[in-house]
């Protein structure tokens, strides 16, 4: 482990066990069968631990877009062309991207973080520059980027989940944009789960059963280039990874270093939670798993994590987006678990013997 | 076919192809790969051509939840006693059931019809009453109801939906309660598809694995005591159903008739929309599945429906409660169709070729 990632190298903070077994009695004395609830009741209970509070809340969410492009896509792995990824940054600022309607929608607080791109995005009041370089380079033919770029974005995730929790959010969503990172997210799975690329890759924005058969070729390349150093999940993420991958991870990291809960979106995501995981032990106590994506590959990296996806709707579109569909359910089991009525207060037979 | 019920045998409306190709062409045209929105693209475009508009809208829904006790009870069938349906109704008008809960967080406006109870339940201004008896004979011993019992209940829920189109609800959901109906539900199911009953049987709110053998035991004695009435659908209905379950049915019927969309809730409201379905050709069009419910008869029941629910929360409450949970999703789907920028809008430039 190289000393400039080491930080991230640190225990998950303990849930509080006793907030979860709280939320659990105040679940079964409530009006219902029990259990009748099904997921609700154990999504509600998690929260309660991850908040260290009986009655937890997530009216106040941070949703945290990390941007930046990726040098293989000068392999012709994207059904987009690479100017898409400055140009959809433009759109978050604007209000008309998927995100920025659910977050407005949600009342969520809404950053985009530019970590690098080949077309300049310009500069907009609601984005943050955090310029590590004009994307990462093609890491099918060298590494993706530099241990001191890869640390420099793991900070940008890190100072996105701290700033979220002394602005006072409960639950803290991170996204990604950047035309090709479900390439090295492909590559950076295979890399930590030993997978064969054909299991790992899929069409990503849209492409035909010939690209993604090309894509998994890419991706056998990089892991034969860099095969030497992908024992190590810091050198994977900075051989293979992207600045806005590096900036998941690190937030994931902080998440679970500070005890703040996260609502882990799709693949991509998923994939830099992986990371996480290996870097953090325990960490994954501290990740809610918001939705599956379609992406083919996001099953085996959910089945490695133990994740269990609260939707399932086919969605493959990043950016937090799928993240973000989940949050009127968490909000709707809280409110369930604050506001229905115990059988005592409601005068209501219980269950026979 | 009686006279009574014969009424509610009429074609159900079209929906309007017009507007959900617009809704298509709009979603085509959105800053996103085609189709990464997965269901949430598929449901828009329904709703446009059942609400008739190329920007569909369910800010105003109407819950109704249809209450009523089931003489089948004495046989042991439930794990809570009857006494409950009763208490359940004053919860329901007290504001502290689930639905209750649910209903206030979506704004959502919330009836509560009681069609008959054994214990009374008092008079509530929140509960309409529409008493048809003292809950259903025993479906195992005689015909639960009378044909005019069924007519009158399907009436009720009929009244239900022509006021929630009078009021300009842009979406129905039905809801049920009764001590005993997931019983009363099986046998229904396996009268009109034919199913063996312990293929159709579960624990409802909670019996053990030989509570559901004898449940099983006495779903096949109803349906063997009915044998020569049950190949059509409304005998069916009245010799094994419920006043709650008559009155969704009369409700779906309805909604199908006048062009209102319904929210299906889990297995009880998707076997009253099996009958629907038998009754009313082409109803289900109309109607959107919410959750997929862990009563294990719901499968084989969406099977025959073809409903592809939106969620799968392992929930199994009913009070139309797995409904009210996909409000949001829907909500944030028109949000998204109606605000999400365009690629020209955007400047964000189109796929590959």
């Amino acid at each position: 482990m190289n000393v400039l990632l080491a930080h991230f190298m640190v225990p998950a903070k303990n849930p509080d066990a006793d907030a979860a077994r709280l939320a659990r009695v105040r679940q079964n004395s409530l009006t219902k069968p029990p259990g009748a609830l099904g997921e609700l009741e154990s999504l509600v209970i998690r929260l309660a631990g991850l908040q260290g509070r009986a009655q937890p809340r997530v009216d106040r969410i941070q949703i945290s877009i990390f941007a930046a492009d990726h040098g293989v896509a000068a392999e012709g792995i994207s059904a987009f062309p690479q100017a898409v990824t400055a140009e959809m940054i433009r759109n978050f600022a604007r209000g008309g991207a998927a995100i920025s309607v659910l977050a407005r929608s949600l009342g969520a607080s809404l950053e985009v973080v530019n970590l690098g791109t080949v077309v300049d995005a310009g500069d907009w009041p609601e984005v943050r520059r955090c310029n590590l370089g004009p994307g990462t380079a093609n890491l099918a033919r060298e590494a993706a980027m530099s241990e001191a770029q890869c640390a420099a974005a793991m900070n940008a995730g890190r100072d996105s989940v701290e700033n979220a929790r002394a602005n006072g959010a409960e639950l803290f969503i991170g996204g990604e944009m950047g035309i090709g990172n479900t390439t090295a997210a492909a590559a950076l799975a295979c890399a930590l789960l030993k997978a064969e690329p054909m299991t790992m890759v899929g069409p990503g924005t849209g492409l035909s059963a010939g690209g993604v058969r090309h894509k998994a070729e890419i991706v056998a390349r990089a892991l034969a280039l860099h095969a030497a150093r992908l024992g190590d999940p810091a050198a994977a993420l900075y051989c293979l990874g992207g600045f806005e991958i590096a900036a998941l991870v690190g937030a994931y990291v902080t998440c679970a270093r500070i005890g703040l809960p996260a609502l882990v979106d799709g693949f991509i995501a998923s994939v830099a939670a992986l990371v996480a995981a290996q870097l953090c032990p325990g960490a994954g106590q501290w990740w809610l798993f918001a939705h599956r994506s379609s992406e083919p590959g996001h099953e085996q990296v959910l089945d490695a994590l133990r994740g269990r996806p609260i939707l399932d709707l086919g969605m493959r579109l990043g950016e937090g987006s799928g993240a973000a569909m989940a949050v009127p359910l968490l909000r709707l089991a809280c409110e369930l678990h604050e506001r229905m009525a115990s059988f005592e207060e409601a005068s209501v037979s219980a269950k026979l013997s």
